[in-house]
């Protein structure tokens, strides 16, 4: 092989690992994402599992191996490469079929353009920027932008934003722009914002403090006012989320600015950015929801597209004041880099997803996904609480929080995020009450087992969701 | 409409704009992503075109309509949909056809993969930790990973990656890794380097320096060593192009190394980062090229997988020492972050479309690859030259440099990318001998009519790829 300097040989091996693990097979012993603190069961203490970053773990690998000389003729290469597909495919579907815990809708029918799939479809750069690459998608990316401005009330030429990656990826800019904005800014977010704001933070070198929160995960305004008034020299940059990740909690956008006028910061000197990741775009379909609006002193909302609307893979929408950009652009530096997203190649397919949802189910569709979803959460929430079962739903969250199953097996079922001594199903659309039947009565059958002889009894979560709601021993 | 704050009435239009404007119909005043610097032409200055940014232009625009209550019965809302996409897809495949000036290789063919888009398919997080969200593809990814690994001969238990969105993305990390290996280093990078290692630098808020680059578009070393020299009391953090944007000239590592060790830098002192986006996966197969390689003292290598290899969207894979990431993992704040990578969020569809290309092509499949681009692109130069039309190829490269044409409709309809008074062509397996043939008799048969009265000529380019290269009057 000229120049090559890897051995042919290497590649030998098949499957590396415990065989060919597909999902459907976790190991037990697999590292959770989630943190989890020690969790204290009746007073024991119940081993901890800890996350171990710079971890290089082997789980589970498909090995790419070379293809032998006459896989062409043979159409050996074909067959296994095929067969490989098609039982990740069923284990897919399976996983797809049991999936409660994270805030993804995985009902979608994007057959229609599965015919754009064969080409590099690349938004390079500035959704208002023409590229000379033209197999891009920007016509659909900017309809799109259009739709998300409207619904957060900002005008047509006030407005400037772009598809992105990821809800992290909306953060990332939201906070870039609250910097640029006021470079010595302090950040302040509540500790159960997301953890890509305080990635953000260290990322960006920004002096951040943490805010603390309510029983219900909603940022504690006492706390924050304390906070700010320790830093009342400095211009601040606000994290405020549209529905917390562990509780669905929605951070009281008007409180948060009373409190920051309250403490003598005008509309000049603070930045605002909505981490709307989920609820960014249920909220809108709430009744009695606090509104988010470009009308309030707002820079930056961010959504994610594959939450609730529903993606093939990880997108979002970040729309921010067109002035803040204008901003940015005056900033030598800034030119020289030609645009103002994080990413500068884009995924053009993901537009093109968003406003095909978009177009065919338009505001009354989301408006009805949106009912069923909160009807559908009371449903599990009151189904949980009638039996016995700790559980709390926000006012205006489709996700429940509950006591956290005893069994890992039963969890990695189900895929449920998991926090400490709490769980949560987020209800998206494709949940159903069948759904939903099917894992109660797994649930509650389990719960039989785990607690049947009284040695082991279900955990206090008062600290969690509030003793009113707790269904321990002490709380029920 | 329960709780909606917008009215439905304004998302009546259909198109926005100037009616439904696809790729194919640019408009000749859009504004062009390349910096332009003033074009000097026979003495006069030709009117430069700026990049504005801040800009909200909305030249094309599919706006979202909101669906009448009756679309489902009729059908019209389908329709529609069906149309636009059609359209589209004609107009892709035309522009897929014309392209030869950015460096994606737009031919692939993913149609076995097409069953797996009905997925939400999100590898979490770190691609070693296990998330509880069971509709992942962290076995192909790893597969992925430990095929680069090797490629850049990093033993599996000492290497630490993820596939990510672009190559951008791998910069942004590699710098980050670098920044906090060495949080007072100092940044070097040739002036010739992606515009998104300044953004980085400028993001992370490192001081960070320019360096020269020599008329093939490679770091000068003398110029490299003179300003470390300037700051010897601080580590250095290094950018190394394997393959610059614009020249594809590769920057010589080894020199670079050596230049370090001469100026005093011991392997303590300093962070080399690659960023091999289009060329880290080419170079392997070029006789007589400097090796990337982890047995040399680097610290991270990316390398994009929408441009060699080929991907209906952007991504690419970053390398790098488990060490690096281990020394994260100690550190309090990253781990609140629970994982190491930029973007939280993955797209689990790009792992597996790499994987099947990387299986099905193999390292002999690329091999052929590259030596068919590096033939087709000396061809296309020697061609060049034999017109008379100024033009360079660097030794290690497919990306020939040339005079920019003097029609902006010309540069558009083959999607050429151009800075100044150069443009490039970028040869990839999907630009034949026919393509490029086509391309030349078009551009010969256009300069005969640009140049036809001698009142317009040729434009020096002396000063951008030497005056042996050069094709005006002077040097010819």
């Amino acid at each position: 092989m000229v120049g090559s300097s890897v051995d042919v040989e290497v590649f030998s091996g098949e499957l590396n690992g415990n065989d060919a693990r597909f999902p459907e097979e976790f190991d037990p012993a697999a590292v959770v994402l989630e943190a989890l603190p020690q969790v204290v069961q009746n007073g024991e203490e119940k081993k901890s599992r800890e996350i171990v970053l710079g971890r290089n773990v082997h789980r589970m690998c498909l090995a790419v191996t070379e293809p032998d000389a006459d896989d062409e003729v043979t159409g050996d290469r074909e067959a296994y490469m095929a067969s490989v597909l098609a039982r990740y495919r069923k284990s897919l579907i399976e996983r797809t079929k049991h999936h409660l815990g994270y805030p993804y809708n995985l009902d979608f029918d994007y057959g229609a353009l599965a015919q754009l799939q064969r080409f590099s479809i690349n938004n390079l750069g500035d959704p208002f920027i023409e590229s000379n690459y033209g197999v891009h998608s920007r016509q659909f990316e900017v309809g799109v932008l259009d739709w998300f401005a409207r619904l957060w009330e900002l005008e047509k030429n006030e407005y400037w934003g772009y598809i992105t990656n990821c809800g992290t990826e909306g953060n990332l800019h939201g906070i870039l722009v609250g910097r640029e904005v006021f470079p010595d800014g302090v950040m302040y977010a509540s500790q159960e914002s997301h953890y890509s704001v305080f990635k953000a933070a260290r990322m960006y070198r920004m002096e951040c403090i943490k805010v603390d929160t309510l029983i219900s995960g909603e940022i504690d305004c006492a706390d924050f006012k304390a906070k700010l008034f320790l830093n009342k020299d400095k211009p601040a940059i606000i994290n405020v989320n549209i529905g917390t990740t562990v509780k669905g909690a929605v951070d009281d956008l008007d409180l948060v600015i009373q409190t920051l006028e309250e403490t003598g910061f005008t509309k000049e000197q603070f930045y605002i950015h909505c981490d709307g990741a989920l609820f960014g775009l249920m909220m809108p379909f709430v009744k009695r929801a606090p509104k988010v609006t470009f009308k309030k002193p707002i820079g930056s909302v961010s959504v994610s597209g594959h939450k609730f609307v529903g993606c093939p893979m990880p997108c979002g929408v970040q729309i921010t004041r067109l002035e803040h950009i204008n901003a940015l652009s005056r900033n030598v530096e800034y030119l020289a880099s030609r645009d103002a997203t994080i990413m500068g190649s884009r995924n053009g397919h993901a537009p093109i997803f968003l406003w095909y949802t978009l177009n065919r189910k338009g505001y009354r569709g989301f408006q009805k996904e949106v009912q069923k979803c909160l009807r559908n959460a009371h449903y599990l929430k009151d189904c949980l609480r009638a039996a016995g079962i700790g559980a709390m739903l926000n006012e205006l969250s489709s996700t429940v929080v509950f006591e956290r199953p005893q069994d890992e097996d039963f969890v990695r079922r189900w895929q449920l995020a998991c926090q400490g001594n709490i769980s949560h199903v987020v209800v998206m659309p494709n949940i159903t009450i069948e759904k939903l039947n099917k894992f109660l009565n797994e649930l509650v059958k389990k719960r039989s087992i785990w607690f049947k002889d009284g040695k082991v009894q279900p955990p206090c979560i008062a600290a969690d969701i509030g003793k009113e709601n707790c269904g321990c021993a002490l709380h029920l």
